[in-house]
């Protein structure tokens, strides 16, 4: 099948991964998995386990920084919903013949040396979905 | 452990189910489970599987609907993420001696029989999470 085969990832807007940290691996006792800067994208992340997917807090390094704008309009919350999919560039040809919108084409790398793509939200009703593959 | 196990489902605000429906079901691929309507919280509810997970679409049955009066203020989106949880009321107890602050201390039922409850978003930072114990 050449569906999404889980939610890879939560991503969660948030002003200080350190003042957040304590509620996801000490009061849902989630396993920290690592914290890494991508100053391509300007953030700071850490991820945390949950299953066969993951939380995925994200923390602007600058006020430039997308995360530091979504933050600024909307507050802190949940800014996308990570699909995990095999074959990344076959995913998002056939999402674009149906008629959605992408906002990469062409896959980037993310966090993790992932390959990811965002379809855009005026096509998905609001939410900012991310197709993800892992290397 | 008693953490939570998966991320049960995400639950997102639309409009309209029908209108949204192809996206998921035809352009996604992903297996509708079930529709049915949940009165006693003001929504039609629209299950569709993604690995351990599920995405449940929350369309409001009126203008009185908490959804109804969510999308008036932020748009449609994503609305909450629940976390599958065993041994419901341990769970809310252990939170709430963490500081964490409960919209329910004690379970209500929720779609497909389920025992729900939520935490406040205050406590947890933009982000409402959901407890969810299948039955």
């Amino acid at each position: 099948m050449n569906r999404p085969e889980r939610i890879d990832h939560i991503g969660i807007a948030v002003h200080s991964i350190d003042q957040v940290l304590p509620f996801y691996k000490d009061h849902l006792q989630l396993p920290l998995l690592g914290i890494e800067e991508v100053p391509s994208q300007g953030v700071k992340v850490a991820f945390l386990a949950i299953g066969q997917s993951k939380i995925e807090l994200l923390e602007p390094l600058s006020k430039d920084s997308p995360i530091a704008k979504f933050i600024a309009k909307r507050g802190e919350g949940v800014h996308h919903v990570a699909l995990g999919v095999t074959d990344i560039k076959s995913r998002i040809a056939d999402i674009i013949k149906n008629g959605i919108e992408m906002i990469h084409e062409t896959p980037v790398e993310g966090a993790g040396g992932a390959k990811v793509a965002f379809l855009h939200p005026k096509s998905t009703n609001g939410v900012l979905y991310e197709f993800c593959e892992k290397m």
